[in-house]
This record gives C-alpha cells, structure tokens and sequence, in this order.
C-alpha cells in the first residue's frame, strides 16, 4: 500500500435502501476522497459496523431504511461500538423523531439535500473528533 | 401577577434522587433567577413534565434515577412533549452510555461539578432555542 | 420526477452583478449538487425571492449589486419571506456596513474567497437549519 | 481609581421601557460584576451610546421600547458606532422579527427569561470578541 | 465528606500576581460553587499543578504573572500534565502574543473584564471537555 | 488580471515533506478554487510566510517535516507574521503534543483523512475570520 492510499483510506459508512440516493451520496463522498462501504438495510448496517468496527470512521444513515431495524438503531448500535463515531442521518420525512430518537452530536439532513451538505457535515464532526481537549 | 413575576417565571425540572445534590441545584438555579420543579425519580419527573408540559423550559436530570425508569427515559419522553426542550445530564459515573442514549443537543456533565456549569449550560441551551433561523 | 432528481432539488439564489463571478459560483455550486437561480441586480433577486418562495432553500448575495437594492436589501427581504432562510454576503469591498447592515445569522465573505468557502458556508447554515432543537 | 475597580469597569448599556424588568436586570449585571447604565426609551439609548461610544462595551435593549427608536434602531446604530458590539435583544413578543431586522452576531431572549441567560449571552459574546483570530 | 462536598469539589487554579484581582476571582469562583487554589507567580503555578495533577480541573492565568514563567509557559506545561485541561488566559495587555503563545481551546479574555465572563468561559470549556464524542 | 482570477487568489501554503500527502491536498484544494503554494520543510515554509505575508491567506502543515524545523515552528511564526491567519496541523502520529504546542484556534486533524476535511477545516476557519464582531 502507497503511502497515497493510505489518506485515502478513511471509510464511511452509507446506510441507505433508495438505490438511487445512494448512488449519489456514494459518488458524492468518493469524489471527496472518502472510501465508501454501503448497506442498503439495517440488519446488514449492523453487521457491517460489527464487521468493520475498527476501521469504519463515520456513519450516514437515511432514518427508514425499508427493514425493522431503523437508522435509529443503526445510530444507537454504532455509538455502542464506537462512542465518537459522527453520526449523519439524512431522511426524507420531516425527521420528528430526531430530537428524542436520535444520539447526541450527530446532524439531521432533510430531502431534499445536496451532497455537499453531506460530505460537510460529516467532515466537520470527523474535525471535532480529532481535537483533544476540544 | 406583577411583570417581574413574569420575567422569574421560567421553570426548569430538575429530577434528581439525592437529596444534598437536589437541594445544591435548586438553591443555584434559583439564585439565577429561575423558577424550580423537582422530582426524585424517573416516574415523577415524566408524569410533571406531562402535567408541565406548557410550562416547563428546561430539564436537568441525573442518569441513575434509583428508580425504574432512568435519565435517559425522562429526556426520550420530555423531547417526544416537546422537541425543542432543552437537555442537560449530570451523572456520577462516567457517563458513557451517553453517546448512544443520550439525545441529540443536550450536554452531559459529570460529577464533581460546579452549579455554575449546569447553570451555564441551560443557560446557553435555552438562548439557542431562543433564536428562529440559527 | 425520478428520486435521483429530488435530492438534487435544493435550489440556491446567486444574486451577482459581475457576469465572470457568476460563473464561477454557479459552477461551484452545480458541481456541489446544488440547483441554480441567478439574479444580476437586486430588483431581480427579492422578484425571484418572492416568486420561488417555497422552492429557494438560500440565499447568495453580492452587497453591491449596481442597483438600487443592495445585498442588504435582498437578505432582509428574504428573511421577511422566510424567517430561516440561509444568507451568506459576499463582497469585493470591506465588509464594513455587515455588522450594522447584515441579518442575523449570515455569513460574510470578502473577495477574494474560493468558492469552496461559499460551499461549506451554505452547508452548514442548511444542516443547522435542519436540525430541530438545536 | 484601584487596580480592583478597573477590573469592575465593564460597562454595559440596557436599554428597557419596563421599569420593574429594567430593575431585574441591573441587579443582575451588578451581582455578575459588571457595571450598568441605563435607558428608558430608544432616543436616550442612543444618546448614551454617542456620549460613551469609547467604553460601552456591550448592549442589551428591548425590542419594543415604547418610543418611536425600537431596539432594531438602537443597535443599528450601536454597531455603526463600535461594529464589534456585543447585542442581546429581549422581548416580551415572539422575536419574529428578529430574523430580518437584527444585526449579525446578536442574540435574541424571549421573555419569560432569567436573568442568567442575558448575562451567560452577554459573556459570551464579550469572550469572543476578545479572541484575535477566531 | 459528604455528598454535597463532593459536588463542590472542581478545583479551579487561578495564578494571579495582582492581589485585588486575585481576590475578586477567587470570590467569584467560590460564589459560582467552584473550590480554588491561588499562585502568584509562574514557579508556584507550576508547582501546584505538578502536586494536584489528579485534581484540578481547570486553569485560569495572568499573562504577565511578575515571574520569569509566564502564563504562557504555565498553560503549556499544565497540557503537557493534563491535555484536556482547560486554560482561559486573562490580562491587563491586549493579548496581541496569545495568537501565537496560547494554546489550542483556550480563551483570551482582557482587562477590564467582569468576574461572569471567567466563570461563563471555565463553565462552557468544562461542559465541553464532559462530552465524549463532542 | 481579470475579476475571475481575483476570484481564485486566496493563496494555501501548504508545509509537507511527503510527497505524495502533498499531490494529494494540492489537487483537492485547486479543484476547491484555492491558489496553493507548497513547502518541503520546516524552514521553506517560514521563508515563503515571509515572503509571502501579504497574501497567504491560509497554513496547513504536517507536524513532522523531517526538517529541524517542526509544523509547530511554522505555525508560530505563521501568528507572528500574521495573528488572524488560519492554521490546519496534519499528522500521521496520534497529535498527542498539539494540545500544549499548538496555536489557538487551529484544527488538528490525523491521518488517515480524507481531501474534503481538510477542505472544510480551511473555509471554515477562513469564513469565520471574513466576520468582524464575530
């Protein structure tokens, strides 16, 4: 591995079952220099974060991802793993739930949305997470 | 009611299940110039915040409850009443399950702490909210 | 309608009197995934603000516009039509007048700037606006 | 003057048509360490702002001020005067006119309100100004 | 000790080589409910914090503390004992060096200055330092 | 000299003595619509900051540039030259010194990251210093 690759190596995590949202947000946040893993339900959200605990730096995740387990979970599940992994959650609906469902420090993005607001928000809570003392 | 009734109206709940640290919060808060609800356990704080739920501007409350339901059931209901309410943890642990229990915008602070943070903290939360477009 | 087309929908209004600048900006900001309105005086810019009321999701404003309505003007208008309305100023000059003359909550940036400060500077106005309680 | 007196020469300006309100705050300002002068209606804020343009460092005035000056028009012109003047607006009313009438970097408190909240809004904005850099 | 001395218990370093403000910090800090420990010069300063590693929980320092140390060198070595320690930086001069000396997350906060401004920046740099995730 | 290349004149020093790290960020920060100067070390870095006072507009720098001269080096005499400029560290170590070495209002951010943070971290803190009384 190229000493280039490894800055290229920071993974998020794209939860998301729309095919086509998820399309964009991974272009999005590959033309921003992120490497991407995708999920396109919970449960295999879940297992993914499971699977790439130590490695996965970041989540964004649509809040109904079309299966039982909700990107609240996923959230939930992810801070259990890791209590500083930024949080991202983007939904179509009017996002309600956010303020009692959601975890703290993570963003709510409603559609529509531009995928620069994503690729800033989730940089912007990756900064914080590497200021000490912050 | 006079007007300067008014202005020392803004009543915060603070549920807490030990009685010298309860006794601390309310004499700070109220020489801050706050109004003070108390509860001392998880199941009266949420059955004031539904009696309160017009009135009540802010909730402090301790993580462990000694009770059934903990802190962190009492902000899920207080912000499921009203979404805006601001949120503040105190906790003599470590508070690390807050990440993934704990709501999104509120603030955790861990004991030994000074009244004047928790105070502080309602504070700026509450002028936040005060603010249509921030 | 495809879905891919809704994401794409956030709709900015570039209200810009120097063609060159224009440019620049509505690339960036097509580039970013966002949807362009442009304006080249200020009269332009608060018709388009009122006829796209539910649509403009921000605004970007020179202060000088070589019009009679100044970038102050249009922000102030456009917060009348949306109290929440993102605004970032941009401006060849100093800036001087923002402190007194700018609305809440806005951003100034003084040329020259990259238009990835404009980017991120309506990014993060929009994701604060998302989130409820914050 | 004593070097302890100097540190008490923070001068703050409130401006407040409601005497028992106006009453609340001074004490309150006094009790946190500062030092207060007052105004009952816009033009006399104005006046004292003029008159102490070199050490007024920070303004807290009502919206509606029961004379034809509002709140809006007195920090307009406290910020022509000193552009990094710290402003916190109070209001009795909604504030829906703040997004469009105010000036950046203020703060808006709603009554009712605790006289902790103005004076945490007035130290913090005191704080950042005196940042270099920030 | 009783639970109530525990809440009590943030100890606060103030270095301070002008006694009357030395006195008036202290005051306001036991008044905000904070336990303090007093230097007046650069060398105690350093002492103190290599003998109350464990304890104290935040630093507030004179730039010019009369001493060879200044508080530059006490901030610095203070993070090198505890890097999230937070620092707040208080002087008679106009901090034109902290730009450059200071250390990251600190405040700068010059004379004159209200006592409520010490206590509003070590309250909000605790509350922040309380936030895993942040 | 036309107005869209004044437009594209905010000049990035960029301190890097790897290569391919510094390919890597001067590409992202063209395609952001930065102007970009590099350096391979500690003591190039400082003399272009000299040189170039007038005009660089923005510092990020590795930690360790294998010079005698470190990252923290450049960034002080960078505030000296310049108190108001913006400063990003990168470092592939873990940033443990940044908390006592670095300078206020910086952001530290350690591989591996992606382009985009670093992106963000620059026009975040270039925005904030385009605002007076901010």
């Amino acid at each position: 591995m190229t000493r280039s690759d490894m800055i290229l190596s920071v993974l998020v995590l794209i939860a998301e079952n729309d095919a086509p949202i998820l399309e964009i947000l991974q272009g999005a946040f590959e033309d921003g220099g992120f490497a991407v893993l995708v999920a396109s339900n919970g449960e295999d959200a879940m297992a993914e974060l499971e699977a790439k605990r130590e490695t996965v730096r970041a989540l964004v995740t649509d809040i109904d991802l079309g299966s039982k387990a909700t990107g609240f979970d996923v959230a939930r599940h992810a801070r259990e793993l890791n209590p500083e992994l930024p949080v991202v959650y983007v939904t179509g609906a009017d996002g309600h739930d956010w303020p009692s469902l959601g975890v703290p420090n993570s963003v709510l993005i409603t559609k529509p949305f531009a995928p620069s607001q994503v690729i800033t928000a989730v940089s912007q809570l990756l900064n914080a997470g590497n200021t000490p003392g912050a």
